[in-house]
């Protein structure tokens, strides 16, 4: 193996070390405390981890948090009346509303529905038009840790050749915008793509975000390319029965005896994306009171 | 020369045709007419030329033109007053600000006060957000008149490698945008990018809007791709003294040898611009009265 690891939990745990101290700073200088409010409609036992994750954290850095527990009936103008009160209320600074949420729901409504100067998950239209022109956008928490990790592995991009495999919303577009800001020469491959190997091995950075298992072999990475593996699959555990693990979009072993640096998964971009919510959590603080975003956490 | 020429008048001249008949079937089974509303502030000689050019355009497929003219040192407050009164007016479906607009006046303020419903230029966050995400958006016309042209020259575009040189907000992001939409590969190249002229080899549709004249020559052109000519540079005329003549980023003669199809400059792109402007305002028009926008006009 040649690559070096990038250990994303590592950084992770830096950059909440970086957000706490800003937020230290703000209560002190400001006297104005970051608050994050999350939203659960229904009683998903994986939201619910998630939800109790993103608590966790927010007070682990010394931000409010405020926890939104629904029943799964609740009705659209019900969520609608909570998150106007949360759009007027300045003790909160970003909203986001746990997905998936029960059918009778529509997530680009609910999205839509949120002030975008607390759209901290990045989502809606306005966030994503501002990303796309160069204004003061909240990006989407998981390409933008991408990009952190990128950046302090490689530094300056520009003129780097960046391949991203997968073009949704949540995560290839917003993850193909960043690269293009940050000069790069931006592919985008999806599934009708041709001659995707041929592809990835003129990236010198390769984001692949699609959702299939180990489909990035390393025949595919360019000697000395930075691989960043999004992608997360569950499977049955080769050795131990009954047992799952998660599986990256990249073949780890043969591409990192071809990478640069690359990602392990689990412990590479997950960890990044409720750190970077925290940080888009601060941006939008600062913002609300007119103050400049601290430098580190935006794209 | 192997290339078929592109011929973007006699396609623009069609797309009129094709909206004349649009509009007339709105006035008779909806009794509806769609209006573009056009604001000049100052008195720029060359925007005065482009004002009128739209005048006509407008009242020739049937549409109502609004024209405002504007001393130039009208305020912001004045000039959104006009903006706010024209989103208030039900038989105004499009609005467009001509700029350059005089510098105490903001171009992304401006934009920002249109009804993005009516902002038929698609220069808002709000249209760039909606193309981004796969919504209904108004789509900036240039890059929508280049699909048009690219739809009709190849029909299905899935799989095809894009290349598009550019990236300003106004062309080459939502080109870059609409060609993704279409299910090509996507590369959007730039001032940054790294051995250019290799990268457009292998691009089936090469796209150039940077403003170099003759930039693009016929060894960086694929055997049989479809290259499209955006930039608009006006030089000295090389035979006629005095005279200027407008080339554009594609050296015509050299690439012609080598694509399937190429663009002319001028004839080419050019006269799609005031085409799809028209056919915006019939799509918002539409989308105002809860009609389905008719096909062909929209990406
Ligand atoms: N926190 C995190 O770590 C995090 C966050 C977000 C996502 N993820 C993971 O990242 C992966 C992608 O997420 P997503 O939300 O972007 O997924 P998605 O919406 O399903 O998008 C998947 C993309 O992959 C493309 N694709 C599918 N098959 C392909 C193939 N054979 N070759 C090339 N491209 C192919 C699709 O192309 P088409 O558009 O042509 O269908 C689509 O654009 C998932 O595994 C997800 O769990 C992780
Ligand atoms: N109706 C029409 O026919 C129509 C409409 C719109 C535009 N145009 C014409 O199209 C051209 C582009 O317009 P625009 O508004 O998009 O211009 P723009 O905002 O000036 O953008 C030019 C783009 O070209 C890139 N570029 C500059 N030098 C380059 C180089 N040496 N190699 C590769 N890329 C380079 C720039 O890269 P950076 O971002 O790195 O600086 C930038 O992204 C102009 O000639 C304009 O007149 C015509």
């Amino acid at each position: 193996m040649t690559a070096t690891v990038i250990d994303g939990k590592a950084f992770a745990a830096g950059l909440r070390d970086q957000i706490a101290a800003h937020v230290a700073r703000l209560k002190q200088d400001h006297d104005v405390t970051p608050g994050l409010a999350v939203i659960l409609v229904g009683d998903d036992p994986a939201s619910d981890v998630y939800v109790s994750h993103k608590h966790k954290a927010t007070v682990a850095v010394g931000m409010e948090s405020f926890e939104y527990r629904l029943p799964a009936d609740t009705t659209e103008a019900a969520l609608f009346e909570l998150i106007d009160k949360l759009n007027a209320d300045p003790a909160v600074h970003g909203i986001l509303c746990q997905f998936p949420v029960p059918d009778h729901l529509d997530e680009r409504r609910t999205v839509a529905r949120i002030d975008p100067g607390k759209d901290v998950d990045g989502l809606s239209v306005t966030n994503a038009g501002l990303l796309s022109t160069g204004g003061p956008a909240l990006v989407s928490c998981t390409p933008l840790g991408c990009l952190m990790l990128l950046r302090d592995q490689i530094g300056d991009m520009t003129g780097k050749n960046a391949v991203v495999i997968g073009r949704s919303n949540l995560f290839g577009k917003p993850m193909a915008q960043l690269l293009l800001q940050a000069n790069c020469t931006v592919t985008i491959a999806h599934s009708r793509t041709q001659n995707i190997e041929a592809l990835c091995r003129g990236a010198d950075i390769l984001v692949a975000a699609v959702g299939r298992a180990e489909m990035v072999q390393g025949d595919w990475v360019k000697p000395g390319a930075v691989v960043i593996d999004v992608g997360i699959t569950r499977v049955a555990h080769p050795e131990k029965e009954g047992k799952t693990k998660l599986l990256g979009d990249v073949h780890f072993q043969s591409a990192a005896d071809v990478a640069g640096a690359i990602t392990p998964v689990p412990g590479g971009v997950g960890p990044m994306t409720i750190a970077c919510l925290l940080a888009n959590t601060v941006t939008a603080c600062c913002r609300a009171h007119g103050l400049d975003a601290p430098e580190g956490l935006t794209a």
